[in-house]
């Protein structure tokens, strides 16, 4: 597998637009991602009770169409409980986008992020989708405006890419994501689209895909908060030309990674670009009985207010992170963990067996200083790892929602 | 039920101290509650798997001792994952403040708050206790001083009394609590202390209490940090003469409603005074089948960080309130849900059957700049209600919880 420059137009036969349509205020809100010949679509979407029109619209491609060609995205306005009129205007995006490039609008996923509540203005979208038919194209820069259009407080737009090898033909897969505040996602993440050349059956490509936000997009938390916009779609074509991957051989494996390194990568960035973050915060636990275990137990850390607000201050204030774990929910023995904290400034183990070393508290506040800083939890009772991803907590991000739609 | 002014001393042979020991800089640091004559004593404490000395000495003399008759408290170091060390510095705390008033240390009730992972400075404990002893008093200022000595970034201390009749005879209820982060409760919070000349049997104080907690100190969130030192602690002495309750008669549901005013009276002022809160933020579920949905779903909204950010903000968004009952894991009808909003300034209807109604955002603002502010979401799905406390979330929580040790 080799990391490549690039987003959804990396892999051939996809195209993409990204245009201001006029939701927002001049800034590029709608998107458009294309596939030149039909594709294998597959899904993974918020487990929020209350679920925005395009998610309950994707639901149904992902079950009923045979295949999928476009997915048209929109910031600025979230489509999340607006009722039967929402759900109208869903489907009118999906038929505008259709009609304008000639493809049943079955075919085509929409997803919509920003403010729940307000109603699509619909006939701006309408508009849009005819000028991002006229837009689309292939190549680095298209890719590029995509993920420019889906942002809403993210501070970069977030785009991954790879190649990799199946049965001696290259293959080629990118994505880009959005996310920034109310990320907790549960099954998939606020907004990711990912397309492949690969030549996969359409039930081993949503295999790979469930399996794999469980230690990717379901990993990262801002803010404990999940949305109700939450869309992880995948889109593959074919056009590597590879024999059709219809079990879980080699073939299969080498696209799992080369799924979960994208996925993984655009998780990562999501949770350094969370709202008001200074710093990419990872925690990993591991000698845990089970990956359940190490799973919530890690979670629990990155979302401590508590905690983040310490890793914002950088203050080795190690027992917030202890008292986290406990109330995890998950039971281990506090007396046998071990803490360790890392980032490119050195390491440092803070505590063992649940009690604080002899730490030079200097050293400890150097290495917090780092942009990326990790804390290794050792549960010394079993084998089994899991690492989650989320961000410090600072005053940005009360900033930032304190006022968000004004 | 008469609400009166006073704390911990308000009941019949009740006294207690708060001193300055040398813990923390020039702040009240110790306190000591005592009944002159052996009381019953009940507890609860927290659910965390890291719990701190004092609260495994607590729930062994809640179990095995028969009697209680003081409760030494010290803030500035929690004496929390402080292994054995931790244990035996504790077991000395009890003894101190036994061998200076003559009572058993089994009949010592311990309570520890302020940073985790520190060994309690023992010897300035020590000579604490000693001083504590020579201080007890009853009265108004002794129980003031004593709420005022367990503070940490509390901005004032939380004090309730009442008085009710029980067969013809006058009975006092009073009590103290200190809280303001890393509150979370869960089975009971950080420290509260209820006193009371009531004669009632061990066990049925015990299960009022059990009771009592679920509904009002586990019903408030500032951060959804449980801690590891939550403790609240009921000494009963009987003073006030009337035969004791051993059954669930009309004597035990007076009790157990004076018992429901004071406990949730400390609760709303912890909420309202949170760290860094601006305002006590009140939500009530009704229309749920059950009242474990309604409770799970007003801590759920009360809990979200951006529903916080929104009301420090004030800030009517709505949808950000759906979207954390969406996600609290309880099934409801999305479409259903009502959503109004109220405080001094007002009333008013945000949502109607999961859609927003025509209201006015400028009076919306107003109403929430209250300060104390209210939501109720009406499910209609049922008959039952739960309410639960919190506040809004502000840049102080930041500034508070970013260098909180230096």
């Amino acid at each position: 597998m080799e990391i490549i420059d690039g987003g959804v137009t990396a892999a051939q036969g996809f195209q993409a637009a990204g245009v201001y349509a006029g939701i927002k205020k001049k800034r590029k809100d709608m998107a458009l991602v294309y596939s030149v010949v039909p594709a294998k679509g597959a899904g993974t979407f918020t487990t929020n009770v209350v679920k925005a029109a395009p998610v309950k619209w994707d639901i149904k491609v992902t079950k009923e169409s045979p295949f999928v060609q476009a997915v048209v995205l929109n910031s600025g306005v979230a489509n999340a409980c607006t009722g039967a009129e929402g759900e109208i205007n869903n489907e009118r995006m999906a038929k505008a986008v259709a009609d304008a490039i000639s493809i049943p609008a079955q075919a085509v996923y929409t997803a919509s992020t920003g403010v729940i509540g307000k109603q699509l203005p619909i006939e701006t979208i309408v508009e849009g989708a005819k000028i991002l038919a006229t837009e689309l194209k292939a190549g680095r820069e298209a890719g590029a405006f995509a993920a420019e259009a889906i942002m809403t407080t993210d501070t970069y737009s977030k785009e991954s890419a790879v190649s990799f090898i199946v049965d001696g033909i290259e293959v080629k897969l990118g994505g880009m994501a959005k996310g920034s505040g109310m990320i907790h996602p549960n099954m998939a993440t606020m907004l990711g689209v990912v397309t492949t050349d690969l030549n996969i059956s359409k039930e081993l490509l949503q295999e790979a895909l469930s399996a794999d936000v469980k230690v990717s997009f379901n990993m990262i938390s801002v803010d404990r908060d999940t949305s109700t916009n939450d869309s992880l779609l995948v889109l593959a074509n074919g056009l590597a030309g590879n024999a059709e991957i219809t079990e879980k051989n080699e073939a299969y494996n080498s696209f799992c990674k080369a799924l979960n390194y994208v996925t993984t990568d655009l998780s990562k960035k999501m949770a350094a670009d969370g709202e008001g973050a200074t710093k990419l915060f990872e925690v990993q636990v591991t000698g845990a009985p089970s990956w359940e275990d190490a799973s919530v137990i890690s979670k629990s850390i990155i979302t401590s207010n508590l905690v983040k607000t310490a890793i914002f201050g950088n203050d080795a204030n190690w027992g917030r992170i202890l008292c986290a774990m406990g109330y995890s929910g998950i039971d281990f023995d506090p007396e046998k963990v071990d803490l360790t904290i890392e980032s490119a400034d050195g390491t440092l183990k803070l505590v063992e067996n649940g009690m604080a070393t002899d730490y030079s508290e200097e050293f400890a506040t150097k290495i917090l200083s780092g942009n990326e800083v990790k804390a290794i939890a050792d549960l010394k009772s079993g084998s089994a790892t899991a690492t989650a991803w989320g961000c410090d907590f600072s005053y940005d991000y009360v900033k930032i929602n304190a006022d968000y739609r004004s």
